[in-house]
């Protein structure tokens, strides 16, 4: 695990009882800076690990690539720094392939598109939206709700980290159609843990996601309904609350969108369709790809 | 509550039950995005109210004010957009008072500070530690354990939406030697919920916010650690985990760190000297304010 956790005194105080000292088991946080041809682009707060993943499902995330050949190389940063020590670690350098726009670093760049008042007059969908390039609302699969209320667990399940430290989220794909589990992935952002999910895609020229599930462990905000779309992901499953804005995108790009996925029921928020209460062998394999 | 929370329509299926649609209550997400005498700063997703107090405690987490009286006015930046639709309420514009520098819009203002490397060489506490201007360290405050344990369910009474939505985070202050609840604020992001109470603290002329403790209703991460030294409180409490990075920079900074605040457990990260077993009525109010 190493860098994964790391290990603190702590002092356990209940009361009335006297104080004692041991030593617990902590999430490691650290930042991690993305450049893009030495350019600075982004600085995430994540947990170590899995870097290149995170970068590259970040700029699929932020419309710069779609497809793994886009995405060229990655390396850590080396070389001393100005005290002389090393921290090689933290710095991501992408390359990408010849003819990929980079993207602007202009901190205003994921909000502005066409209107010169930028955010004034208009919806709020539309102004902090990001077209994907894979079309969502055509994805014919579905999944059958007795296997979509074992996804938690099974995400559950493999949170290792999470056991020791209590303090990391989770991100899981599934296929619908066969259940299989493809990727997990854990981190102190939510958003990361996404990335991280979808960056395992992108390199694995796994994009478009069609015919998956994307569970999350907590809540469905806007951004994580973004991701997906922005990964061609179908279906997201929370284990919580999603937000207002999160239904409305979802709604917009025909994702379907389930909260609240605990025990043996869920809310479906969109495209409910997609969610059959057949028993999971009915399910014809070949209606995976089907599109209307 | 108005744009607080928004109803929509959801399926609720249980497993071997024939599903049925009701109307949900849901936390808005919605951006808003913050300008300085009209240049873009950031955009954030956030529970509409209080923008004022979000964006003065953003502008307090990044070092730009300190006081309240370098916050000059906000507004809502107002007129008709290109469709020609009014959505006045998710851009707003700040004047600092005269004298007060205005931020780098830079997309990496807040982690570039010498290092022409960037953060190779640095250690990560440093490459994104912002300095306070006031020493937390230094507050000889305290608070009784069994005042402490009341905190959360306390934080919880006051959050009106999530019991509506189960979608949002909150954050609450409190006055360590009185208990008194000073502000209480909820966002679907826990970094808002936090700047919302710092906003309303430096906008009432607050800071630095000695003797207080700021309750988080989640976990407590490097960025919410930051947030509280940035306003000079000296006691940082989450009911859940806090990560690696959020106890090096709390004892760096001489901060109190609480986690897993349950009942009548906590674990106490750095600092214990402020946590006491004493009834409440023994700490005397004068305490305060006694620096060392």
């Amino acid at each position: 695990m190493g860098r994964i956790t790391a290990r603190r005194p702590v002092t356990r105080l209940t009361l009335g009882e006297p104080p004692n000292t041991r030593v617990d088991t902590l999430a490691v946080e650290e930042p991690l800076e993305i450049r893009i041809a030495g350019r600075p682009l982004t600085v995430t707060m994540r947990t170590p690990g899995h870097d290149v993943e995170l970068a590259a499902g970040f700029l699929v995330s932020e419309a710069v690539i779609s497809r793994g050949d886009q995405f060229r190389t990655a390396i850590h940063c080396g070389g001393p720094g100005a005290g002389g020590e090393e921290n090689t670690y933290n710095v991501l350098d992408v390359a990408l392939a010849a003819g990929v726009a980079p993207p602007s670093t202009d901190i205003a760049r994921a909000f502005y598109t066409t209107s010169s008042c930028g955010m004034c007059g208009k919806a709020s969908i539309e102004a902090v939206e990001t077209v994907s390039v894979y079309d969502v609302a055509s994805d014919a699969a579905t999944v059958a709700a007795e296997r979509l209320v074992t996804f938690p667990d099974r995400l559950r399940a493999e949170q290792a980290v999470f056991d020791k430290t209590g303090g990391l989220h989770a991100a899981a794909l599934f296929d619908a159609a066969t259940g299989e589990l493809l990727v997990s992935r854990e981190d102190v952002g939510r958003h990361n843990a996404v990335d991280k999910v979808i960056g395992w895609a992108v390199l694995h020229d796994r994009l478009p996601l069609r015919g998956t599930v994307l569970q999350v462990s907590g809540r469905a905000s806007f951004e994580l309904v973004q991701k997906a779309t922005m990964a061609g992901v179908p279906m997201l499953a929370a284990v919580s609350a999603p937000s207002s804005l999160a239904v409305e995108l979802a709604q917009s790009a025909g994702l379907t969108l389930v909260g609240f996925l605990r025990g043996t029921s869920m809310n479906i928020y969109t495209r409910a369709d997609r969610i059959t209460q057949e028993p999971a062998h009915a399910l014809a394999k070949d209606d995976r790809y089907v599109t209307r």
